[in-house]
C-alpha cells in the first residue's frame, strides 16, 4: 500500500498571535505526507529550488517518505507568507512567490504511474488532470483545491472533481463553486453535477462527507491550545487518505473511520508551528486523540415512545 | 413533570428569500413551549397586549400548553421585524417594539413557584433573577440570553448563569461574553467563572455542550429545505429542556439525548415560517429526525494497532 501525493513543497513564513516562524517547511505535499505516513507509505511528487534546506529533505526521508519524486530545479523554492487573527480561523495571505513552482509539470515514473491511491493536493487543476492522465488504474483518488482555481479554472476543476472518489473543499469553497450559500444544498448541486463524494471542511466545527447515499459529520477536536492552523486541511487529508489506503477499501465504514483519523491528525498538527507535531507524534497519541473525538460525538440511543 | 418557561410572546414580521410573514405568532416562549410540549407539560409566564390574536392563544391551548401565566395588559403586544440573507444564517433586526413587554415583571403563582424545571428564555437578566428568586427548589434550570444583555447587563447575566444548570449561548455570544475569540477557550473561561455547563449553539454546524467533566458535540441536521430559521434556538431549547424534564435527571447520558432532541426539534421548526411546524409535527416525525441525526454522526470503532 502506498499513497502518491502531488502538491507543493514550500517555505512558509507565518505570524499568529502565539508567535511566528520564518521560512519553515510548508506546502500541501509536506503536511499531507507527514500526516499520511502514520498510516501508510507515501511518495511525494513536487518541486523545490536549489535553496531548499537539506535538513527539510532529510526530515521527510527520516520519516520514511519517498522523496524520489521531489525534483530540485534551478531557482528558488515556492514561498508563502501568511498571518492569522485572534480567532485563528483563517489565514490572510501576505505574499506568494511561486518561483520554481510556476513551471511545475508533474512527470510520473513508471512505478508512480501504478499508484493505487492518489492525493491531488491544491495545485492548478490542469496539472491535476495531467497527473490523472498518467496514473494507470488508481483504486482511490482524492483532490483538494482553493478559491483561486474555482474562479479562474472552474471547468478544469470540475473535470478533476468528477474523476475523484472524494473531493475536499472548505465550506466557503463549496459555496463559491456551487453558487449556493447553504452548504447542504451546495453539496447536492455538486453531486448532481457528477461529483462522487464531497468532503466539506468546516474548520473549528468539523467536517462533513456528502455522498449520493451517505452523509457523515465528524466534529473537530475542541482545541484549547491551538498554536498555528497552517496545514490543518492537508494534515486532515493525510490522515483521511492515508487511512483509506491502509484499509484498501472506501466503503461507508472506512470513510467514517478515515474522517475521524483525518480530524485527529489535523488537531495534532495545529498544536505547534509548521508540521513539527506531525513529525514527532506517536501512534499512541493518534489513538488517544481518535478516542477523544469518537467520544465527543458518541450518539446514545434515544427512546421516544 | 412540567416545565415553566418565562420569556416573550410576540408578533413577528419576517422576510427571507423564501417568502415572508406579517405579525405571526413569535417570541421565545412561544417557540420554546410549542417544542417542549412534545416531551412534557409546559406552563408559559409571559405578557401580551390587548391586540394579541385570540387564535394564537387558542393554538397554544389546543397544543396543551398552560397559558394561565400569559397575562394580558393594556397596550400592544411585543413586535419584532427581521430579515435574513441568502445563506439564512442570521437575522438582521429591522425593528423591535417592546410595547407591554417593557413593563413585564414575572410574578409566579404559588403553583408556579414549585416548578421543578425552569427555562429562562432570552429576557433581561434582572427579570431572570426575579424568577429564580421566586422558584423554590427547581431540579433543573436552563437559561438563554442575547448580545444586548451581554454588553448592557453583564454582571446580572453572570449571576443568572452561575445559578443555571445549563446556559445556552450561540458561538458569537460565547466569544463576546468571555472576551476570547476561540470557542473552546471561551467555554473554559466561563466554566472557570462558575458556570456549570455551557451549551454553545453553532447554527448550521450543530451545538456543543461544555461541562467541567463532559463535552458533547451534536451536529445540526444538514437541511436542504430551510425556510425560516426564526425560533430555531428556542425550538432547540424546548426539545432539550423538555427531554430533560421528562427524563427527570440531567446526567451525562440524558444531556446527550436531550441535545439530540433539541437538534431534531430545531431542524423541524425551520421547515416552515413561524412555529407552524412545531404545532403540527408528530411524535413519529420527531423520532425519525432523531434517528437521522444519530446516524449522521455515528462514530465507528477505529482500530489503530
Amino acid at each position: 500500500m502506498s499513497v502518491l501525493v502531488v502538491g507543493s513543497v514550500a517555505l512558509d513564513s507565518v505570524r499568529t498571535p502565539n508567535g511566528s516562524v520564518e521560512e519553515a517547511l510548508g506546502g500541501s505535499a509536506s503536511y499531507f505526507s507527514l500526516s499520511a505516513r502514520h498510516f501508510t507509505d507515501v511518495q511525494i511528487v513536487a518541486v523545490v529550488g536549489e535553496d531548499f534546506p537539506p535538513q527539510s529533505r532529510e526530515l521527510l526521508v527520516a520519516k520514511g517518505i519517498d522523496v524520489g519524486g521531489l525534483s530540485t530545479q534551478p531557482g528558488r523554492t515556492f514561498r508563502w507568507t501568511g498571518e492569522y487573527g485572534a480567532d485563528l480561523s483563517y489565514a490572510k495571505t501576505l505574499a506568494t512567490e511561486l518561483n520554481v513552482f510556476a513551471a511545475f509539470h508533474p512527470a510520473l515514473t513508471p512505478a508512480q504511474r501504478k499508484a493505487e491511491t492518489v492525493f491531488l493536493a491544491n495545485i492548478d487543476p490542469e496539472l491535476q488532470l495531467e497527473v490523472l492522465d498518467q496514473v494507470e488504474s488508481p483504486r482511490f483518488v482524492a483532490c483538494d483545491t482553493m478559491n483561486y482555481w474555482i474562479t479562474s479554472k472552474r471547468e478544469a476543476l470540475l473535470k478533476v472533481m468528477r474523476r475523484a472518489d472524494v473531493c475536499l473543499l472548505n465550506d466557503e469553497e463549496a459555496r463559491l463553486l456551487s453558487g449556493d450559500a447553504q452548504v447542504p444544498r451546495a453539496a447536492r448541486l455538486l453531486l448532481d453535477q457528477g461529483v462522487k463524494r464531497l468532503l466539506v471542511k468546516k474548520g473549528e466545527h468539523g467536517a462533513m462527507l456528502f455522498g449520493h447515499d451517505e452523509r457523515f459529520f465528524c466534529p473537530a477536536y475542541p482545541h484549547e491550545k491551538l498554536v498555528d492552523p497552517t496545514g490543518a486541511g492537508d494534515a486532515f487529508a493525510g490522515g483521511f487518505v492515508g487511512y483509506i489506503d491502509s484499509a484498501r477499501t472506501h466503503g461507508a465504514l472506512p470513510l467514517r473511520q478515515a474522517m475521524i483519523c483525518g480530524t485527529a491528525l489535523a488537531s495534532l498538527c495545529v498544536e505547534a508551528f509548521s508540521p513539527r507535531r506531525l513529525a514527532e507524534i506517536t501512534r499512541e497519541e493518534i489513538a488517544e486523540r481518535v478516542k477523544v473525538i469518537r467520544t465527543l460525538a458518541h450518539m446514545p440511543d434515544v427512546a421516544l415512545d
